[in-house]
């Protein structure tokens, strides 16, 4: 049974991950989740937050706001990917429970603090969130058990040709990240993107009763589902490794995030060439993509039977 | 009757701002100080704070620690200039009350919080905390009544040729700090070096009594003092001002704070041609010099009264 | 009988500096004229420096065009300060002789290589032409007797906060002249905007006959002339200190060009804190405006009556 | 029959492309070779580029140094690849004959100026010279039938994470090129690093007499050679590709040159996603390489007969 902490910005593939985990009660045990401004506004992240907790049956896991912006740039966000609301159009029946009182600056320092070596904290979103508690208390890089991000890639990116979408929307954040000083295991796009849902993987969703209301419509917003390919669900790559870390080959690196260039900004600079250094990244290099599917499906089929 | 919350480095001319602060009761009610990393390192600078505080007589107020290093980059320090310690080779008193519990930026959210549009912040550090309070709660910036920095300069710097200490040891939170919203007053380089402890300013401060024993040898340590130039007391303009404003003129301006230049990080790009922009700054450019020595001493002697 | 080869994008303080050249026709031996794009584009500062080259009567010095836009960025101009011409609202009569032959690049390496130690560069546009012209011979360095340049500034720039026209026109160029080797001696906004054209110089321009009928509408154009203030003849001041140095307070520095800053570009950052390090520049800090003027407006009568 | 000139760093893989385009004289004419400091430095290049010409029997086609140094940077060098010569361990015959006189900027310059439309560039080292020839003469671009370079990638560098060698030792040069007009034909590592010299490869060359004295050494120099792998002739590539531009498979791009990162200085950025822009480069993704080696092999065993 794993602990964690989830920091996210739904987003659709957020809520794919959020379902992972909610369909795998065995193994983990969701002590929090917390919001940030990302894929949409920090208003809606943190409405569907709400509606997905209850949505999955999340219990009384507390969803903790917190920032709304990036730390230093403007704010990107991705509306053009995840529809106005966050979740394409999909629809979830409105929440009866509020957010948490506080910031989730302070619900993760707090939270990491009461259980040193426990916790893990798996960030799918941009992360301004982790970079503040990082600043406000620098021991969490000791209290966190691991740190599992879904963001950046070794190669190219996604929303420049450099950049993904989580660390272009707060390069000096994701630069305090990875030079904290722990090691920061890195889902990027390298893997992300072998993670598609294809027809094959749609038509195992379509039989998942309410929980396909979500899934299905969700992934066919988020991109063309064909034979070949289809839609990637990035965030729930994260849950994935905390579940199964075999799933992954991760190899040790040396990630700088570029915070200056002109065409660069938001790129994680990834040598893998370590030599004498501190390997502050270990960075998924391949993804074993059936027993992938096999995982998530098999949760969401668990979770759509408490669904009804 | 101004209420002010300071955040502060000491540092040498933290100090002698303390102290105007400390002699000028009816004027400024000192709800708070925090303390950053800046001149000297951290638990350097909450140690000064905490035995000022008591040499001072500055009551309960509370002492806050905050900070440690800057928001994103490497540290500075200026201990060239300050001494090893932060007090050049003055030594006070072991404090016998420690600093309050809680970090800086939660101390500075709270306090504005409490009292919304009552609260001068004067900071004269680095502007990790401030910069930090805003990303935490961006309503700070309404809840302040004004921010007063030292720091900065529109023409040159005394680090490096393009920045002042200040905005050097943290860029981005000086970046942030300017673009959060509201109209800084800065207080730079351009005026403080006008703030000369000459040797006629000296002899004022001689007969002090207790109180000499520390501003005497503080600013010779800080400076070579003459006739005609001596060390600049940078941080006490910031105090000076919140007193009298009317010692500056003032003149609005819209100022960027550059992050990412090769030989220009931490400079504070001055526009005074402000056209339809709204200016986020009121720019001191020049001091009623002996109208502030004036204040300064007057304070100086009514504090010296209370210590003995 | 100094030899000088003048690079220049006339723009009508380039004008003034040509008349002043012009003027001084036992003191200096003008080589060559090339040009650049600048205040307005190429084809303009050649077709001005044309005109100019016949009607100061300046005989058979070859005027040799050069490079049209800056080494690397995106072109800057300054027609809002000196006409859709270049030149004011000043029509000059059209010359009848055409440019030479050839490219200002070879035409500088050329004549440096045939006299080397004889002759100084005297730059006063941006500094495409002489950054190209060490690079495609970089002996061009110790040909020169001596580089002199208006640009730049050691306080406050004017086509931005921090960069002065000529260097952010070509921030690139100006970095690779200033790390070439030479001491560059630098006439920056710091002393150019004291040689101002008052109320009391212009009425000394007035009676200069024909020459008045170019000096005073163009020094009128160019800014509003008062008793106290009035346009800068900046590039006049490149002239005048090679017919007289003694003129100007220069010091030693390291001057390095910022390329990369989001705010700073173009910027001269000038640090005269030279310590062990080479200086790479002659900065001029003040100028002694009375004896400035003398020598301008002798050269301007005497030029009036060659010119008739 | 292509008209092509060839700047380049010789250099092993220089020296294989030379040895490339000396075979295929019924292809190929070869109307001029120029130099400049790269892999090392500009006078080895040079002497290298020299007794390559006599050694392959290119006749007179000139040799004409150039650049010795990047644009605006520090010179960056690989002679941990290439050995302190340029050659590895190969020691080829003094050469009788010298360089031309002149300077390769100028070469280039004046070559095309004669033949327009008619002559490739192929570029396979810094673009030192092709930029300055570009800023000296903008109708370069005009007059070049097309320009092919071996340098960048639009996945990973090679010398840094981010950065291929060439493209990395002028950041500046490069942007200059890719932003001067014409469409760049880019053969980067993501097509030449399938371009390796294998155990099967090898065995091809051992018979070629006096020519595999240079092929073999210099190859198994360059890297370690197995059936699997081996070290990659990039340069040779730029040949084949005006050989044979069916070997490759190009794809339209906007290609930006990073020049201002902190850790991605000379990356080339490149976006397939044009959309309504032009495309300033084709950009290889693909490589035929048994065709490839057949055509190579051929070549070079062509050559062999002639050499003996």
């Amino acid at each position: 049974m794993k602990k964690v902490l989830i920091d996210c910005d739904p987003g659709i593939d957020d809520a794919l991950a959020l379902a992972l985990a909610a369909g795998s009660p065995d193994a983990l045990d969701v002590v929090g989740v917390t919001t940030v401004g990302g894929n949409v506004d920090l208003p809606l992240t943190t409405a569907n937050a709400l509606a997905l907790r209850e949505f999955l049956r999340m219990g009384d896991v507390p969803v903790t706001p917190g920032s709304a912006g990036a730390l230093l740039r403007h704010t990107v966000r991705a509306t053009q990917v995840h529809g106005t609301t966050g979740l394409g159009d999909v629809v979830l029946p409105a929440p009866r429970l509020g957010p948490s009182e506080g910031h989730a600056v302070d619900f993760i320092v707090d939270t990491l603090r009461a259980a040193p070596g426990e916790i893990t904290l798996v960030a799918v979103g941009p992360l301004t969130n982790v970079a503040l508690a990082v600043r406000r208390e620098p021991r969490v890089v000791e209290w966190a058990r691991d740190l599992v991000i879904m963001g950046g890639s070794y190669t190219r990116g996604n929303r420049t040709p450099a950049a993904e979408f989580n660390m272009l929307a707060d390069p000096e954040a994701a630069a305090i990240v990875f030079e904290a000083g722990w090691t920061v295991t890195m889902l990027g796009l390298d893997v992300t993107l072998s993670a598609l849902v294809t027809t094959e993987v749609l038509e195992r969703m379509r039989p998942l009763g309410r929980l396909a209301d979500l899934l299905v419509p969700a992934a066919q917003f988020y991109g063309v589902v064909t034979a070949e390919g289809g839609p990637a669900i990035h965030d729930a790559c994260a849950v994935a490794y905390v579940l199964d870390p075999g799933l992954f080959t991760c190899v040790p690196a040396v990630v700088n995030v570029e915070t200056t260039g002109e065409f660069t900004r938001g790129m994680t600079v990834t040598d893998f060439r370590v030599g004498d250094r501190k390997a502050n990244a270990l960075v998924a290099t391949s993804l074993n993509v059936p027993a992938f599917w096999d995982l998530v499906v098999g949760a969401y089929e668990r979770l759509a039977d408490r669904l009804g």
